[in-house]
């Protein structure tokens, strides 16, 4: 066992370096996008632009070219009269779903959700820091809900929207959810899909954004919400969300919004005020490059090589350092995702954060896994291993845990001392 | 001068040639799509990327990569620090805009327009449908503003905004409108960029759709509204849009918005709400293609000679046949734009609509040019001579020409009889 005095010395041996590291979000590595370069000129002839006797060159096609659907079928095993293919940016679709809720309401619903003295979400935490961000900038309520090894508490969720009808809705990430990577299990995927809200304009947002990005050969598997959900009745309560944007380019890719076909229609609507159509030259680069759903599956495969290593090599250090052995530390292994989640004893976060920053690697912000980027136990990290190269995480994998270890032994020091570390 | 049986002849005889022409809505034609064919290659290694260092593949930047922003600081004569450049819709633009005020309200704004019980909007007549469904889908009431040789009737626009504070904004389309083609003149520029509203709050969608789309050796020049409305401490009150819709190719373009630079900074906060960023990947392309000026003025050039001669078709069949002669018949030569505005005598653009339709020419709707799609008069038409061939336009003018003198004829033996024929 490394004492506290060689703990120190290491840790300055580190700032010494000088290092300059980033793992503070979850953007794909160079590698990753140097595989989609048969993108870039799929698409390099005027013949290309026809598929299906539509030019992609001109206007028209609101909802998505069919051959795009089927690529979003594929991700997410929903027929494609429940999808739309939207732009470049499924936050922009939540966003924009959001806004139209809260503008003209839902379908079925009484009036808009801007009519509303005060609306909430439930906001499962840790969660993704831009779903957080659209309910503060909407003035949305937000409602914690812890997270269990299963996803969201769902005796809490059940309990809170059977009574109160001014919860409008819940925000998941139902598979490798950010920043966890737990999968929610069958038992709380169809517990949400026979949820009885009192509002009756409550709404699910599903972001399935690693809907199959996988890491492991033994991938989890997330049913398919909206066919449980429409056993229930349930379907129109749903708005699932999944994107390109991790698959071919972040910001460059497809995003889509999948639902019920009352929801689809309802949405196909309001979008030909909105817009004259989205990118279909972009969508049918993507239809090239994935004419199935093997060939998006072989593509995941190259993903995975580049990515797996990167978790390895942080998970690895954490494991040689004991670091799961030390009080009050925890951390996920996911099967899939962009994310580790690092738990650290109550207060100790953003010590964590500040320790590593100053050895030269920069992590996410404390807080930022939860609504207004502040998590009330100081405790929850997320970890982003993909972007650095893989030289680069195994140094900071060596800094974070020397840091990790560094910051628990201050806690017990000073918890030893009687002294209120969280303050 | 050709009689009332021989018009009548005519029309059968083009009734009998069971044709199939289209000239509803202003859609580039197929070889104009074809002149961007060098848009689709122009990136296609991993390197062509990269531009100013910065790695258009991954996340990252809001407001559009800094070398796009000039390819619309060159179309607009706008600094780019005024820029945000903004996916593939001017009109998505827009219609984010209004639901932006109508969620949050604009810069200096008491509260959101959504608070008010109800906003009006101007909205200049004949006018462009899409910006009027925005307010038909927001429940904002459309106050008509006639159409003059130089603008909007600014008299009327002046007075009514002194004196109503629930007046909000107003539609315009100030260079080559649509429909009537006509460019604001210097004077209407000045009288809005020091236009006093009553609503501090009130704003001035400027569509500055066809910038750079003349069809003329002599084309219109439009003075920029933000450095003249800066004069007058205004420059908040307007909001500029344009797009390369028609410049590259329609739904795979850029769309830009162009503001005061405390309006640009709050529009791009709240864009980090709702978006990761726009498609980096088609700025790149545009940038590659138009790296100056002069290389959009020449490309606009090989547009104008697709589409100049469509242009003349329809208005030298007209003048052959003297339709400017009719009474109460009147129609413009623009100078540049996708349109021909054609004024009818009251009560005769649904039937000239149904005339045409019937020998196979599809025209837009009566009514289109009118919020609500009603023209109180049902006088006045768009046409729009773009998008087919140039032989399908010389056949539709001459159906086109034929159906206006019997849609007049008609109406003239109706006149003379004492029949009211709007009703």
């Amino acid at each position: 066992m490394i004492t506290r005095a060689e703990l120190q010395k290491e840790y300055e041996g580190y700032k010494a370096l000088g290092l300059k590291l980033d793992m503070t979000r979850g953007k794909p590595a160079r590698e990753q996008l140097d595989i989609m370069e048969p993108l870039l000129g799929v698409l390099s002839t005027k013949d290309d632009c026809i598929i299906d006797g539509i030019d992609c060159r001109n206007y028209g096609i609101l909802d998505g070219i069919p051959a795009a659907k089927r690529i979003f079928s594929d991700i997410l095993g929903v027929p494609t009269e429940k999808i739309i293919v939207g732009g470049n940016s499924s936050l922009n679709l939540m966003y924009d779903t959001m806004a139209r809720a809260m503008l003209s309401g839902v379908v079925g619903s009484d009036k808009p959700w801007s009519k509303y003295e005060q609306i909430s979400f439930l906001c499962p935490v840790p969660g993704y820091d831009r779903h957080f961000a659209i309910c503060e900038y909407f003035g949305i309520n937000m409602i914690k809900i812890p997270m269990t090894s299963e996803g969201p508490d769902m005796n809490m969720v059940e309990k809170l929207v059977k009574d109160d009808d001014s919860i409008k809705g819940i925000w998941c990430v139902p598979k490798y959810a950010n920043p966890s990577g737990i999968t929610y299990s069958a038992e709380t995927v169809r517990r949400f899909a026979s949820l009885k809200p009192k509002a009756k304009d409550f709404r699910v947002f599903w972001d399935n954004a690693y809907a199959i990005h996988d890491l492991s050969d033994t991938p989890d598997e997330l049913p398919d919400i909206l066919s449980i959900a429409a056993e229930y009745g349930n379907e129109n309560m749903f708005f699932e969300f999944t994107s390109t944007s991790k698959i071919s380019f972040p910001g460059s890719g497809l995003a889509a919004i999948a639902s019920s076909v009352e929801n689809i229609k309802a949405i196909t609507k309001q979008l030909s005020y909105q817009t004259i159509g989205y990118d279909k030259l972009n969508q049918l680069r993507h239809i090239k490059l994935f004419p199935d759903k093997q060939s998006l599956i072989n593509h995941m495969k190259l993903h995975r090589a580049i990515i797996k290593p990167k978790f390895d090599a942080v998970l690895n250090e954490f494991d040689r350092c004991n670091i799961h052995k030390l009080e009050g530390v925890s951390y996920t292994r996911p099967n899939g995702g962009y994310f580790i989640s690092l738990n650290l004893p109550n207060g100790c976060a953003k010590r964590l954060v500040k320790l590593a920053a100053d050895a030269g690697l920069a992590l996410t912000a404390a807080g930022a896994t939860f609504p207004y980027g502040k998590d009330p136990n100081d405790s929850n990290l997320r970890i982003a291993p993909t972007f650095p190269p893989l030289e680069d995480i195994e140094k900071a994998a060596k800094v974070l845990a020397c840091c990790i270890r560094l910051t628990v032994a201050e806690y017990e020091e000073k918890f030893a001392c009687g002294a209120d570390y969280q303050k």
